[in-house]
């Protein structure tokens, strides 16, 4: 039987990084992680880093490789089909810059700085349950290489993803849940190939489509697609047409293709739990909110979530004051709901939706002719597009 | 057979107001009204004014009155059941106040204006038809006192609202509409008692309502309401105590009471028909669009229409130059498109749709409490609330 302060449900990129602050304040954790350490760092995921997210990684001593090889940018192009191109300049309005870098590389480097702490992960951690969540004395269970196992701690973070056990442990008649689906997914493709040097969203008839880099070698594209597509259907060459179709012509031309490395389809969802506490665990991150991708807010929301819980374990043990950790849930959504509208408006915006009607498309394109024409709703979106600031 | 420069289709405000800025450039017209004066007179409609309306009815002499009478607001109130209130401060974000003015009584003063100035206003025009609108010389056709009539002249002006002949003249296939119809209706009452002194929005889990007035002794309110109510299932008792419970204690408390002088029911509509010109006749107001109520910007959209038609005949008649009139249709639209969004979401964002999942009620509060604590979302609500200027 093991014994710890927060045991840590989920290895990716939110549960270490809520295990690399906690070290950094001295409270001692475990992570207990379903898949292996080489499934996880091969996950490939989102790449844009809001402001509040790269100040937090440089805080935390996480910073180096993300300011060497992650690539900042003044905001984000959209290009929208037979109109003039707009930019979303947070730069100008905020005065912050974004990141593109890989979830992929934040998970490589969070691994290093737990594993160079001496950090104990638990890989491969199958059947993990949660037990007497709201006792003072919540355990965990899980099996690992066939033996069941026991780690007693003192809180439980569920970062454990959108299928964990964490928000499933919430009993029905205490959980809220709210939920958006939407009419397509997302068909991406990964390719070592140099990428466009902007992050760019398209607006065509035919759908959106997006333009994304990892590094100088790597690119990541996008377009909406059907939800029940078979990518048996898409090929490269197939995608590589369709996609510049949906830029223009002065883009698409510059666009370079190449074989893909990885293709997928994802749907789009809006998700969120309420609330995210229950007695000691506490969810963060994909465990209690999804995002559909347009926004990027997704691997951001996680951020702040473990920044509001980091904080709320350290006044606890440090102060013995619990108003953090009375009011993490609360905090937490605040934002969370800021990001939800904020994706949810991006992606009405960005998107053909099959059911719209020829009103819903005027005034669709009627937001863009404003957002043109508008400095204050330049600067209303780039601010919230950059992310609202962690609140005190 | 009569003749004139501009056949004026309508005798409502925008007709008369065109008529009249039409005369004070030495261009004369005929307008021709369905209805009895005395009908339109008793009209009651509209009564918030934007600073462009208010600007254009002093610059055309007739401000004297709402001047007098009228009332400034330096903004509207918005009451949120469960939330703090907020104000959309349009004189702190544009400089640009707004004024409470009935449509009655603009249509009193512009009836008076043009009586004064001896213009042609015939009213009771039955059966109006429309005659060779592509050709150089349109004519109208209508019957008076029971006999046929005709006006030659060289446009046609066609003010003539929602029912009109105008916009059923245009052919289906140059003819593009687009609607959207609310779930809901307005139930508004005028009541001879003192109004609250402040245009107010009220949010509320039953319902939108609004408190506006005409004058210190005449007040209009609104309530959300079945569509399809029956007006004898609302007593003036049932509208008050309903009207109370959806606004915050401490401004029902000060609502004062008593008999409706008026009382109806409205549905709401979002309606666009383009082009705005066919030939020689040219659309404007709410033949051409609709809005619903929330924003207030039925009227002062056929105003701004008002002001582009008057240009585009005046530099056609001054310098022989028709770039306004050939450009009348995209200039009015793009200012009748952002003001359907914004209408559109106000719409939206207060009401009580029976069909919102409760994600889509999450984020519409959010919303709200979004513009409660961005400056930027306030200054870029005030602008598009306070009217965009008109444009050059």
């Amino acid at each position: 039987m093991k014994k710890t302060r927060i045991a840590i449900i989920g290895g990716g990129p939110a549960g270490l990084l809520l295990s690399h602050i906690l070290d950094l304040k001295g409270i001692d954790s475990i992570v207990l992680e379903r898949q292996s350490k080489d499934y996880v760092l091969k996950r490939i995921r989102a790449g844009v880093l809001e402001y509040g997210t790269i100040k937090l990684l440089r805080d935390m001593g996480l910073g180096e490789r993300m300011d060497r090889e992650g690539h900042l940018h003044d905001g984000t192009h959209i290009v929208w089909q037979g109109r003039d191109p707009f930019f979303i300049d947070t730069v100008k309005y905020t005065g912050k810059p974004m990141m593109a870098y890989g979830q992929t590389a934040i998970t490589e480097d969070l691994y290093a700085a737990r594993e160079k702490a001496g950090a104990e992960i638990i890989d491969e951690a199958a059947d993990v349950k949660l037990h007497d969540l709201t006792s003072d004395k919540p355990y965990v269970t899980y099996v690992k290489d066939g033996r069941q196992e026991r780690i007693d701690c003192d809180f439980i973070a569920a970062c454990d993803g959108f299928h964990g056990i964490g928000r499933q442990s919430i009993p029905a008649d205490i959980l809220k849940t709210y939920e958006q689906v939407y009419p397509f997914g997302w068909l991406g493709i990964m390719s070592e190939t140099p990428p466009l040097p902007d992050i760019i969203y398209a607006q065509h008839d035919n759908g959106f489509a997006l333009a994304s880099q990892r590094n100088p070698m790597l690119s990541r594209y996008y377009i909406q697609c059907d939800v029940n597509a078979d990518l048996n259907d898409w090929s490269d060459e197939r995608f590589w047409e369709e996609l510049k179709i949906r830029f223009p012509e002065e883009l698409s031309s510059q666009i370079v293709t190449g074989p893909s490395i990885e293709k997928s389809i994802a749907p789009l969802r809006s998700f969120v739990a309420e609330p995210m506490r229950y007695g000691r665990m506490f969810l963060a991150g994909d465990a209690a909110h999804i995002v559909p991708p347009t926004g990027a807010k997704g691997l951001n929301l996680a951020v702040s979530d473990v920044y509001y819980l980091a904080r709320a374990f350290e006044t606890h043990y440090a102060k013995g004051d619990d108003a953090y950790l009375d009011g993490y849930s609360a905090m937490a959504l605040r934002r969370v709901w800021s990001a939800e509208r904020l994706s949810w408006w991006l992606t009405k915006l960005l998107h053909v939706f099959p059911q719209e009607t020829p009103f819903e498309k005027k005034v669709r394109i009627n937001d863009y002719d404003h957002l043109c024409v508008s400095e204050r709703a330049q600067a209303a979106l780039a601010e919230q597009y950059i992310g609202l600031p962690f609140e005190d």
